[in-house]
């Protein structure tokens, strides 16, 4: 028996995982990014096959990694999370520096950074699993706390994007039946729950031009639970 | 340049990865279990080829985790992550349930637990990686959190065993000068530092029958920072 609420008991962190050149780069919101040997430092790094960012850390065979802040705006999370850099420049606009190997490091709400020379690739099913070994990395904010997957699930309320390794189709959740006059509300594009009864305030009662804190979808992409 | 202090940015929690069968058991502590794929759930572990139970996992194919909570007993930590299963039986008198495959799996401290199949095994380097398909996962306490690697380094005040892929050789790490009338003692065993100013006692007066909270070793194994 599989109890899936079990996965969620993992800790992670939560993360930007660029890849590129100083012309064109591509990021994706990553919470499995971990050290997997000492000696030499090497850190691997899951991604989706289906995440733009695999095929740049592919071609350019150079990865960096941004730790989040745990008061990391919601806006980074949604435009690295769950846009695709298909369609959108993700690096636009974004604060940047770039290392030794040209790789972009996004800096935004960022406390360190990682950057990392793949040296094995592997093939772990629906994702790549790229192991990098380090070349340089340093703490840029020593104030503030990382941001971990749990404080994102249970203070800022986010979930795994689809293409997270941890993605849990909700309707394999054992569901929990509840009597309550405040309603909670999804958003469709990525899953962010609005709950009137935390939120002290009705979905209904939002302003008109209010978005989605995550991904800043709008108001007529929630539904209701 | 690379500042180690960087590398403790990155989140893990803690865990007990054991192998074996209903009549021989081995474990060890590890921050390393993450989630790689969500169709099928797959989870990786990475254990130093030195330990003993990548033996064991390596014979049997398979493993367990269990995910301790935030106030595990430092006992267990040090029984699993700082003792060697080539000297002793570290199941012993243990409270333990034996998965679908005949894996034990450690319930003390332990808020959740999964059981995996080894499908995949790769080098590392210092580390296997065993990539194991999930069987089973169920949650035992759901009124704890979770221990994470860095509740574990600032509260419990513990550090990386020197098989673990996050060990940092200290002489790396950027010492800072100063002047305390404090002292701080390091086990040479476990490198737990006993603080006199932040326990408030003077490490002389201890007992003499007092034992590092982590490993067990006795006060002639500290020695004075």
């Amino acid at each position: 028996m599989i109890n899936y609420e079990a996965l969620f008991k993992i800790s992670y962190g939560l993360y930007i995982v660029s890849s590129g050149s100083k012309t064109y780069g591509n990021g994706f919101i990553s919470n499995t990014v971990f050290q997997v040997t000492s000696q030499p430092p090497r850190f691997a790094a899951c991604c989706s096959k289906e995440n733009h960012t695999a095929e740049v850390i592919s071609s350019t065979g150079y990865f960096s990694v941004s730790v989040l802040h745990s008061e990391a705006d919601a806006g980074i999370i949604g435009r690295f999370g769950y846009k695709s850099g298909k369609d959108l420049n993700k690096m636009e606009g974004m604060e940047l520096k770039f290392g030794e190997s040209g790789v972009p490091i996004v800096l935004n709400d960022a406390i360190a950074f990682l950057e990392c020379k793949v040296v094995e690739t592997y093939d772990v099913g629906t994702h790549l699993m790229f192991i990098g070994e380090l070349l340089q990395a340093d703490v840029l904010d020593d104030s503030k706390e990382a941001l971990t997957y749990l404080y994102y699930r249970q203070v800022k309320k986010g979930v795994a994007p689809k293409n997270a390794p941890t993605y849990v189709d909700k309707t394999k959740l054992q569901k929990k039946s509840t009597d309550q006059e405040f309603n909670r509300y999804e958003c469709a594009a990525c899953g962010y729950i609005y709950d009137e009864e935390q939120e002290g305030k009705k979905f209904d009662e939002l302003p008109d031009d209010w978005v989605c804190p995550v991904c800043g979808s709008e108001k007529d992409d929630f539904f209701k639970l």
